[in-house]
């Protein structure tokens, strides 16, 4: 059983104009990977339903993830297009969804507002979506299914968009990557990372199950400091750490070896 | 004359994994479209060769951009694979550039250092390319061109990206774009986002020298604030500031006519 593959998708012209920085795709990414989940890129858009619409299309067709997560493009103003670029990818009419409609009907009439059109708009979803309750916000989220393909589509402000992470899509995910993750990290002093390079090297396997990743943080040719970080995905989270902490024994005896040093060994 | 267009690729399996925040993109994000480039969006990838490759080739098949700003995968180490990726994408060989081995000649070998294997590494680049002198690190950056399109590699390390950007790249992009983009902003009080939506897309121009983006921060109902954001791209950054201001005028006047207040007016 190989490793479920994701990506993500953070939808928004102020983010990719850099207005805002984007922690969405942070926290996604390192949810998904400690899941076990192999998340291969991330995509951020200008709010162009036609541009959205050929992205998707191209990410289904020639990568056929398990798993696409998307944020953003959910509320009710004229930019918010992502459940119609869904739709119009997908080639699935844009219909009134009855549990969406439900919980927006719940959020503002039952509370004496009215349901404007541009509220309504965030009960349109394409035909066959699964809505997602907003215990924070207005806006409720989506998942829809295309071929072997989940997607989870949820509101791009951070809170709302964690929270309904936590409350409604991990434990799904959780069944869905049946892999673990363990990880590890340790400092090196005294080692270049050119040096240090062929020995990362020797542990690291493209297959994805193990990964090292070496970040130079003083200078590469005066003062060579250099953070390792290691990650290793197996089958239980007990074999996950016990395949970490060989990874990171085996180079920090190396470092050793060559005459360097080890601080801050988290492994 | 049209807008030029751009897309950023920044790469790094740490980055999509969450485990740095991709600063890269914000800050490139928001100097470009500074410079009145419209930027249609950033792909962040893990550091895989045939990954990259595949959705560079895509970006330059289907969307034709005027620029690509690359960042990351320039260093020693095994898992930088930038510019391999790009010679894979353009059908280019991978050749050691002149310039690129001079610069690395005079930061290695000249203070008593040994050009290595891993050191030579980033020497190599795609048949044709310009190096890019980098004054902070030691990866030298690029400039490639393909067709009508610019690709600049730039390190991901944000002090070498930023100092790079402004030494050597950025003048190179003025003359390139000769748009101009104003900003202004200001706070909304008292009106609900789903009510100022249609006030907004009064102004709003999908061509794109208009923008207007409303970020909910109170809440919806019971306490309404709504920061809103407007940025005009023009041929002139006066005309680019006069148009922001009389959008902004016009907005916060509904906005008070509605019953609504203004708070911390920078048009």
């Amino acid at each position: 059983m190989g490793e479920k593959k994701a990506w993500i998708f953070t939808l928004g012209t102020e983010v990719v104009r850099g207005l805002v920085v984007n922690t969405n795709a942070a926290f996604l990414g390192r949810r998904l990977s400690q899941l076990g989940i192999a998340v291969s890129g991330v995509i951020t858009l200008v709010d162009d339903r036609k541009l959205i619409a050929n992205l998707l299309r191209y990410v289904l067709r020639d990568h056929e993830p398990d798993l696409i997560v998307m944020t953003g493009g959910l509320g009710p103003t004229y930019d918010d297009i992502t459940l119609e670029s869904i739709a119009e990818a997908l080639e699935k009419p844009l219909t009134i969804n009855r549990e969406a409609f439900e919980m927006l009907k719940e959020k503002f009439v039952s509370r004496g507002y009215e349901l404007t059109k541009e509220r309504l708009k965030m009960a349109y979803m394409p035909e066959g979506a699964v809505a997602i309750s907003n215990p924070v916000g207005t806006a409720p989220g989506a998942v829809i299914r295309y071929g072997k393909t989940v997607i989870v589509c949820l509101p791009g402000v951070p809170r709302e968009m964690e929270e309904m992470w936590v409350k409604h899509v991990e434990n799904v995910i959780k069944e869905f990557g049946v892999l673990y993750t363990a990880e590890g990290s340790f400092t090196v002093v005294g080692v270049p990372e050119a040096v240090l390079a062929p020995i990362l090297r020797k542990f690291y396997e493209p297959s994805g199950s193990t990964y090292i990743k070496s970040h130079p943080r003083g200078y590469e040719l005066s003062n060579p400091i250099v953070e390792v970080y290691v990650s290793v995905t197996s089958t239980s989270i007990e074999l996950a750490k016990s395949l970490a902490k060989e990874v990171c024994d085996k180079i920090a005896e190396e470092v050793v070896r060559l005459g360097g040093s080890i601080r801050h060994y988290g492994c």
